[in-house]
C-alpha cells in the first residue's frame, strides 16, 4: 500500500512470477573462528544460533534444511604479524576453507547460510558464492563498513577489513596480505550497498566516497525511513537485471539494547522492526542466495538472558530471511474449513 | 501538519463540529476472567489496572467516572471440551454477562470501558456494544487476530477465537459450540480493521484473506508509518458515514519490551508513541463508544516493575483513548493570567 | 536523497559556503545548582557529565576545547517564598552568574557549552548569549514547556518558567519576580522553537496557543517523522537570514529508558536516534553558536548503571551539537594510502 517507485514496481513485477517458484533447500554452514579479531569467544557463535533452535524454526517454513555442522579451523604456530594485522595466515586459511565450503552448497542448489565466527569469514562465504555466481550482487548490514585496508585499518583487526580484500577498485590500494594469495578481487563497487553504518573510520569514509559507494547510515535511516532505504538498495542493485543476492548481516547491525552479545556494540542501532524488514524485503525478491550471520559472541552481553536474546535475534534474522513472515502465510490449506455432519453431533 | 488524505479531511471537518460537543460519562466494568485460555492470573487484570491509578486519571480529564466494580463470573462445573476446545459453557456464560453489562452502560450514554481478563471477553462486550448500537465499526489493536474458528485453532483456546464468533460471514464456517446460543454474529467483516498483527496462524491467514479484511500488520506499519495507518484505518471505517467506534485493545499489541505481563507476547511490537498515538486519533474522531483493554497477566512479567509497567500502560493507552493529550489542554483557562494589583504588593 | 522543501534547499545552499569555514572552539561551563526545582542531586550533573568523557570526546573533534571548570553558587539564607515561587532571590543571582559566564565565552568566540543544574540556568545562559547575539534564535529540546509563570505553575519551580522570564510577549504576565532584577525579556515567540513536549500545563497550553509559538510534541513528531519536524523548524528559525542558534536541551527530552537519572521523567520521549538527528542537522547548519545540557541528576535513576548511560547520552548529545558525525568524516586524509615500495618487501 506504501507508495514506490516505477523502477521498483517494474521490478516487482518481473520478479512475481519466479518468486515463489524455485524449490528451495538450505544448507547451514558453522563457521566457529575468532582470528579475525582480537577477542575471544565469538568462535561458540554457531554453537549459541543452534541452541536457540535455528534448525527448529526453519523446518517450520517447509524447505528441506541440511545442517553440515561446524567447519574445522586451524591456528597456525608460524603466523607473524603483516604490518599491525594479526594473525593473517591463519585467518587467510580460514576464509578458504569457508569459501570451498559455501561454494559447493551454492554448487548443491542451496541457499547457504554460514553462522559466524567474526566478520573476516565473509571474504571466504562471498568469495565462494562467487564462485557459483560470478554476477552476484552484496548487502552488507553493519554498524561498521569493514573497509579498511591494512593500511587504513586503526586496529588491523581482519574483521574490520573484510571488504577490501572482495573489491576490485581497491587491487592496487591492497599489500599482499600473507595467506591470501588464493584469492583475487572479485566485486565491483557498485554491487554493494551497506545498510546500518554508524561507525565508519576516517581511511573507510575516504574508500566509501572515492568509489562511490551505496551506503545508509543510521541518519540516511532517520531520514529516509526503512521502507525508502530498502526500495533504493534493490532498486541499485537489481534494476539493470535481477541476480542473486549475499546478504551478509552483522549482528552489531541492531542496537546494543537487543543484540548485547557482540563484540563492538555501538549505540543507535536498527529495531528489531527493521532488521525483520530489511529481511523480509530480501526474502521477497526471490533472488536470496547465500548469506552470513555474524559476531554473536555468546561470552560477552553481561549474562545468558543478553547471550539468548542476541541468539533468538540471529535466529530471526535468518528465518525472516528465508521467508518467515509477521503477515502470515497459508501453503497446504486453501479455503475456511466448514463443520462436517459428525461434528453437528457435538451440539449441545 | 501533516499531509492527509481528501476523505480524511472531509472527515475531520464533518466531526470537528460535534466532537467536542457531547457531554461523555465512562463507566468501567471489571472482568475479572481467565478461562477463554489455559494460563491463570490474567483474572487480576482488573485489580492491577485500577492499582495503577485508573480512576484518578480519568478524573484528569474532568468526566464523570463510574466504576461498576467486577463483574461475578462462575466456573461450571460441568463443562466438557467441545472438540478441543475448553471452557465453551464457562466462557459462553461469561460473555453473556459482559454482554448484559456493557449493552447497560452503553444505553445509560456511558463510554463503557471493559477490564478484562483474556480477550474471549470481547465477544460479549462488542456484542453488548452492538445490542445498542446496530452500525458501530470495531478497531482491533492486538498481536493476533483472534479469528481462529474451532476447526482451524492450533490450541482451541476461545480467546484466540473472539472474532470468528462476531462475524456474519463466518456463520456457516462456525461449528455450535456449547454456551454461545445466546448470541448470533452481528458484525460484518468490512466493518473491522485490525492493528498490530504479526503472529499469524495459517487458518487465520485464510480467513483474513478469503474475507478481504482490512488489516495492518506491524510490516504495514514499518511500511506506511503510524500516522498513514490510523488515516487509512478511519477512512475505511467511518468514510460512508461517522458511527460508533469500538476499541478493542489487546495489551499484547505492544512490545514485549513494553507490556511483559501478559500471556502471548510477541517481539516486535508496537512502541509506546505507536499505541498512544492510535488512542489518540481514535479519541479524536469523536465516535469512540465503547473499549475493551485485556491480557493483563499481572502474575506474568518476571516481576514487580514488569507488571506496574504492564498496568501503566494499559491506564494510559486507557486514558489516551479518552482524552489525555501529549499536546497539552486547557478548559477552564481561556487566556493569560496577569499580576494584579495586590500581588503587585509583593514587588521588592 | 530525502525530499526537502524549496526553501530547505536555499537555505542549506546560502549556508554551504561559510559552514566548514569558522575556527571553533568549544568554552565549558559548569553550573552545579538545583535551587530552581526542589529535589537536590542535579547540582552534580556537570561532574557526571565531565566524568563521562565529555573533553577527550570533544577532542577527537579537533577542536581547541576549554573547560572553564565550575561557576560557584550561594545559597541565600534571606529568600522567603515569591507567591508559592521557592528561592527566587538564589535562582535570580545563579542566572544572573550563568549570564555573565556566557557573555563572556561567545564574546571571546568560543561555542559556549553549559552543563546544568536545572534549566532555570538556561534563563542566564540564553540572556547571555542575547547580550553578543540579540538576533540569535531558540531551540528548546524537552519534555516541558518550561513557560509558566508564577501566576500558572503548579508547582512554582523556576526551572518549569524560564521561557517566561524570556520572552517580550509575556512582559505584561509576569509579576516581578525578586531576584531577577537584573534582567529584561529579549526574545520574542516567534524566534522560539519546541521539540520533544508531551507534559504541559494548562497555563502552558493557554500561552503556546495564545502567541502562535511553533512546537512540536511528540505527537507531532510521531506523525510528521523527525526529518520533516527538523526541516520545519530550521525553516521557521532561518528562512528569513541565518543568524546564531541557541539549543537548550533537556536531557528528559529523551525517553526515561535512556535517560532514567532526570527529575521529571515522562514516558514517550525521544529515541536516541531521534535526540541525534536534531543535533546533528543543528551542527550542519553551522550557525550553533550557544548550548545547554540539563537535568542530568547522578542521584536518581536507580543505579551507577542508569547514571552512567544518562550521562554518555548526554555526552553524545553535546559531541553530536558540535559535529561528531554518523556517516564518518575525513579531514586530513585526503586519498587512499596506497603500498610502498619498502612494505613490498614484506610480501611473501
Amino acid at each position: 500500500m506504501a507508495l514506490r517507485g516505477s523502477l521498483s514496481r517494474f521490478l516487482q513485477s518481473t520478479l512475481s512470477s519466479c518468486q515463489h517458484s524455485r524449490a528451495h533447500s538450505v544448507a547451514i554452514v558453522g563457521a566457529p573462528f575468532s582470528k579475525g579479531q582480537k577477542r575471544r569467544g565469538v568462535e561458540h557463535g554457531p554453537k549459541a544460533i543452534r541452541d536457540a533452535g535455528l534448525v527448529e524454526r526453519l523446518a517450520n517454513l517447509e524447505y528441506p534444511v541440511h545442517d553440515f555442522g561446524d567447519l574445522s579451523f586451524q591456528h597456525l604456530e608460524k603466523d607473524d604479524h603483516f604490518m599491525h594485522v594479526p594473525y593473517p595466515r591463519t585467518v587467510g586459511r580460514a576464509t578458504q576453507l569457508v569459501s570451498g565450503a559455501v561454494s559447493r552448497a551454492v554448487e548443491a542448489g542451496h541457499t547457504s547460510v554460514m553462522l559466524g565466527g567474526d566478520h573476516s569469514l565473509a571474504i571466504g562465504s562471498v568469495e565462494g558464492h562467487a564462485q557459483q555466481s560470478p554476477d552476484l550482487c552484496l548487502i552488507w548490514v553493519d554498524a561498521h563498513a569493514d573497509i579498511n585496508t591494512p593500511l587504513t585499518s586503526p586496529s588491523g583487526n581482519l574483521h574490520g577489513q573484510s571488504v577490501a580484500f572482495m573489491l576490485k577498485e581497491l587491487q592496487d590500494k591492497m599489500p599482499d596480505v600473507p595467506g591470501f594469495s588464493w584469492m583475487k578481487p572479485f566485486l565491483k563497487a557498485r554491487d554493494l550497498v551497506y545498510i546500518g553504518l554508524r561507525d565508519v573510520d576516517p581511511g573507510e569514509h575516504v574508500i566509501l566516497k572515492s568509489l562511490g559507494i551505496q551506503y545508509f547510515s543510521m541518519r540516511d535511516i532517520d531520514r529516509m525511513g526503512i521502507q525508502r532505504v530498502m526500495e533504493v538498495t534493490l532498486d541499485h542493485l537489481l534494476a539493470r537485471k535481477p541476480r542473486p543476492i549475499h546478504l551478509s548481516f552483522d549482528i552489531d547491525a541492531f542496537d546494543p539494547a537487543l543484540a548485547p552479545a557482540t563484540g563492538t556494540p555501538v549505540n543507535g542501532g536498527l529495531t528489531y522492526r527493521e532488521g525483520i524488514y530489511i529481511t523480509e524485503e530480501i526474502h521477497n525478491t526471490g533472488l536470496l542466495s547465500a548469506m552470513d550471520l555474524v559476531e554473536v559472541n555468546p561470552t560477552l552481553g553481561g549474562g545468558p538472558e543478553a547471550v539468548e536474546a542476541t541468539a533468538t535475534l540471529a535466529v530471526d534474522v535468518i528465518a525472516s530471511s528465508l521467508g518467515q513472515t509477521r503477515e502470515g502465510a497459508h501453503v497446504s490449506l486453501q479455503e475456511i474449513p466448514a463443520p462436517k455432519e459428525d461434528t453437528e453431533q457435538l451440539r449441545l
